[in-house]
């Protein structure tokens, strides 16, 4: 490992990636962040951080960062829903693939050497046999899915060119900072919303859908695990409880939250939705030492505190 | 199925797509193509074909083709090379599945219900087990095999939106037609333009590695046979010979056609290759009653009569 204490962190505007920009500073880090600011907003992007506005899909963009000497390339921008991939597969097709090809460029060029990306528990697409591991065939059903798939595919490629790589299948990320007026990406940040909204929440698709929530803090540890990490290659880990949490049991958290009667309304779905999903996370409590320590009652508590402030 | 006997064929100035123009043109069918000649040649378009020269990543190209009533659409054109891809992988995922995205969109529009892929052995990566069928797990290792890979899993995705999908998943095709100047595609091709130019062979990689070749005749009729076939949904196969044909086999081959003796050179090796595959084609001879005819050594000669001519 080299001590250039330099590390970029892509999409810091954004939930996930403005977490981990912190976590980042506050380990004495220099952060760049490079977000074109679709989805995220310029005040997330944590102070200190040295923000470039521009599209990871340009080329030119990319240039600009050839001046810097990463340590880590942490690779969390992109289009991040699954629902939305459908309206326009192409954009996300380059804002997540094409994105990650320049960037594992970038890196053998200025000779960064670790290179973690956040990939998604829905590359696992349809699945009968639960929980999940990571040596599971991949069948995704949507493009978001696809296009994060083939950005593993990629790094696997590459394993053998002196980078080490670390994609971290996130399962549900839920917590504090989440886009609460986003109606169309996470399951707990949809709910919580309309419930403070309007005391009304309207469920896209069946109550006993199933997913595995993970929060934030676990989520940010996970990243810097695989920062740490003296581990060679390509290396994959589900980021995950290991719970299963259905739509309900997320309804009836947040009716314990607040203080109003509920309405809750079941319509249609979402295209390229999955039933039920949960993961095993084995081989990264025991190959990165990550244990998660938030559950979802302790998790959705502080989201609600944080909601209503 | 329509009778409006227009069909789309991609890339009819490269190798596969004119062979498969010419024959739907003898079918009575009007055709329509759109090539960037990047590596086909305006030449080899057939004639009567309606040719548009364009990049068929570029929305703006597709949308001239919106015009048309398709019956079928043939999605040949496309960087071809696993070597190549390693040149430019952004132009290879943009080529090979950016272009995919944007004709699945097309058909949708205009209401075409039938999408036969150009696919590829490649997608396989290195297997230890063979022959290799279609449910294998796939584990590409160039750009080439990931994006023809995301290509197939975004038409698994809209199998269920009104479209038929055929991938073929080509084994390595040679025939007269093939590109003698293209050093850097096409096992036997490559061999065999060189035997003709300098009496001298350089081979990069071992010569016992193993490929199943299979006549460009066979690989036209298993398109047909797909365009032809009341299949629905999504369906993927192998188009190959399920023989094992080595390095040294095409060379000797070679030997036995050329009227001098060849010198042979063994040198490094090539990004992305594989060292080993054939395929089994038991579920195309199924499903869509096809056979291949053109042995290697009839195959062959074909193809040396051709070139000397």
């Amino acid at each position: 490992m080299n001590s250039n204490k330099e590390v970029l962190v892509t999409g810091a505007a954004g939930f996930i990636g403005a977490a981990v920009a912190k976590k980042m500073l506050l380990e004495g880090y220099t952060v760049v962040t490079v977000d074109n600011l679709s989805t995220g907003f310029i005040d997330n992007v944590p102070e200190g951080v040295i923000f470039y506005e521009g599209n990871l899909q340009d080329p030119d963009v990319i240039k600009q960062l050839e001046k810097y000497k990463f340590e880590t390339i942490f690779h969390i921008a992109g289009q991040s829903s699954g629902e939305i991939s459908f309206d326009d597969p192409v954009y996300d097709l380059q804002s997540n693939t094409q994105s990650t090809i320049l960037l594992i460029l970038l890196s053998l060029k200025i000779n960064c050497k670790k290179f973690i990306y956040a990939s998604t528990m829905s590359v696992y697409g349809t699945q009968t046999e639960l929980p999940v591991d990571e040596k599971r065939l991949c069948i995704p059903v949507s493009f978001y899915s696809v296009g994060k798939l083939a950005s593993e595919n990629y790094m696997h490629i590459y394993k053998n060119m002196g980078i080490d790589f670390f994609s971290l299948r996130l399962f549900n990320v839920y917590g504090p900072g989440q886009n609460l007026n986003n109606m169309r990406q996470g399951m707990i940040s949809i709910y919580l919303s309309q419930a403070l909204e309007n005391g009304e929440i309207i469920v896209k698709g069946d109550k006993n859908r199933f997913r595995d929530m993970i929060y934030i803090d676990d989520v940010v540890n996970a990243f810097f695990a695989a920062h740490e990490s003296t581990l060679t290659g390509y290396n994959i880990y589900n980021v995950c409880n290991s719970i299963k949490i259905t739509v309900e049991d997320v309804i009836k958290n947040i009716q314990a939250l607040v203080d109003k009667n509920l309405k809750v309304e079941y319509v249609g779905s979402t295209p390229g939705d999955i039933f039920g999903i949960y993961g095993t996370n084995e081989k990264i409590r025991k190959e990165l030492k990550w244990n998660p320590k938030i559950g979802i009652e302790e998790g959705m508590s502080r989201m609600y505190k944080w909601a209503i402030s």
